[in-house]
């Protein structure tokens, strides 16, 4: 059934380890909304006070929450498409996977700094989301490349699929421009001409 | 096989993720039971005093766990009456996950302040589980309006299903109708009414 | 497929969700080894002596380890044998799941405090380690009562698997009257008597 | 189909719990990541700074994560050549997992002190990294000897891994044999001689 090298997994095979690793990444989002410790357990008032101070958090949680849930059936459905996961590919899904993980840390440091306007969190947040939409296109691209696509894809699907995942992180990139301008003019422009650059790479793959 | 929209799940694609979340959501009910610190290690009456004040967590834990489980099996029983998973579908069943992910908080904070006879934590609990009750309503009759359910349940059957449903949540809201009473004359009201429209709604449903 | 009652699953429906929880529960337990906070953190000594006083912490945390995974082998075997699960073995496994998600709060308790010659920890851990033997036993013994045993084990081996679980709990039972006397006389007598009754209920099956 | 012991398992029926067992190993890793405190929450500079500060953490989670990815890739490989699994491979797969659920531990201990030159952490992690690939080499050995290898995989192939699980396992024990200096001249001996005797091993199976 393996044939080639040591890395020629059946595009299944990851499928409990992803699975499992999205189920605990979701449920530990959460820990960060702590229970909040009163100074008077029984004063009613103080509790009311305590749940609506972590309403931003909660937010935050169900934001992050929905992004990782998003990451979920995109992933599936880029994989969907491909037959076997070589070398290249297992790399880009564990690559892929350290970054979700990583993901409640950057929620966490959001949620707590977003509501004092520290956009130093935006820092942490937004080059993680573009991390992991950067490498599901790879994934998508490597697997293309390599001609690991299923076949009952054909290759029109499979660019629409790969110009879709181009667009997305276009979009990102844009609309990343703004918060890119806390650091500096610099940065912006280079969010601002990845962008055009990603657009302009779909849409000469359109023509073809 | 998959024909339709990007989000044509079969119904046992999320299976992975929605148990996964499960089993994450109830150990992690119980790290709120927190192992006490005592000022003498080795003083028996003090490790007893300090394990018989966490009884009332560790009976909150259970009676949570007991929920949780209740979900499991209701979620599992609604979804192996549905043949796909459509866009709607999705975003339900994620949203249910998101509550379900978020219920460890509620119960923390519900097992850490109602021994105080705090009642403002009955107002994080049973929202929650009001939601959650009514997103399984909701799942189950997009469904069927939108034809996804198996062709080997009659829709005599499908329409018990949902009329339990219905009742179930009109139980829950007429059970927490005191409960209300603590914000306000008028929320219990509403509670109320929406209970008697669910059981109305339900009769009607039967009569046809 | 289904036929009877509404909590009529196949035996291996339960399996994500156990294997899920026994994974987190597992993994939970090493959360009780702290990473210590030195003082001078690049003194190596110091270090050194920190890791060495969590050694009775990581001893008990392998002991916990190999408990969780023999119950994890032992439900499987006895779950193997098993065709279909109605209510009352569904009630079984959950309340199993949850002494289960339970026991890293045990295994704390008791790693923290067994090194102060604290014996109070032991009438957490063990009781816990009891119920569990004992809810394995009723959960094979109800499988037997109702008819839910496959048709591939014969009466006699599915009375072997139960007298196996008879003398389990029995051998538990007498090895933990000494940590009875701890409360008094009166529970190690109970201990003991309810050791030699299940002694006697597995020969009494035999002599059949 | 079980025939033999009690401890007769397919091979692959401890996937999901190794599978969900990484997952949360994985995930918990980042958890020392830990969310920065600020004196002044607004102060950008203050975050920066805090989140720089915790770089050299972020960098461990992805070597440990790495690890622990090739741990679970290599670990499935080798669970793929075998048919059965008896009572010693299951002893040598918990014990496996114990480790791996020790090592969000050591990962923490060695991101928290290593930054500080203090080279004990190393007496940590290095140990238990070697445990898990000695565990990994008897654990096919012990396969190869108890027949259990699958009838697809030629005695060839079986011995070209058994030899790569040695050099793997060599490779590791010289590369430690300059940490082993901290201890003592006796310590780095004994890996330098143990990396010289597996060598000797693999030389000897390839000459038959």
């Amino acid at each position: 059934m393996r044939k080639g090298g040591p890395f020629n997994l059946s595009s299944h095979r990851l499928d409990p380890l992803i699975d499992g690793i999205f189920a605990v990444a979701l449920t530990v989002l959460v820990l960060e909304v702590k229970v909040p410790e009163l100074k008077n357990p029984s004063s009613a008032r103080e509790l009311l006070d305590a749940v609506g101070a972590s309403l931003p958090l909660v937010i935050a949680y169900f934001v992050s929450f929905a992004l990782l849930g998003m990451f979920w059936v995109w992933h599936h459905g880029l994989k969907d498409k491909i037959k076997r996961i070589d070398g290249a590919l297992l790399f880009c899904t564990l690559t892929f996977l350290a970054l979700v993980c990583f993901f409640p840390f950057a929620a966490a440091v959001f949620g707590r700094y977003m509501i004092y306007g520290n956009v130093v969190c935006l820092l942490v947040y937004l080059p993680l989301v573009g991390l992991i939409l950067a490498l599901q296109l790879l994934y998508f691209y490597l697997a293309m490349r390599r001609g690991l696509i299923l076949d009952e894809v054909t290759p029109q699907e499979a660019m629409t699929t790969h110009r879709r995942n181009l667009y997305s992180l276009a979009i990102f990139l844009f609309s990343c421009t703004p918060a890119a301008l806390i650091v500096g003019l610099s940065l912006a422009l280079i969010c601002f001409v990845c962008g055009g650059l990603l657009v302009y790479a779909g849409i000469r793959h359109r023509s073809r």
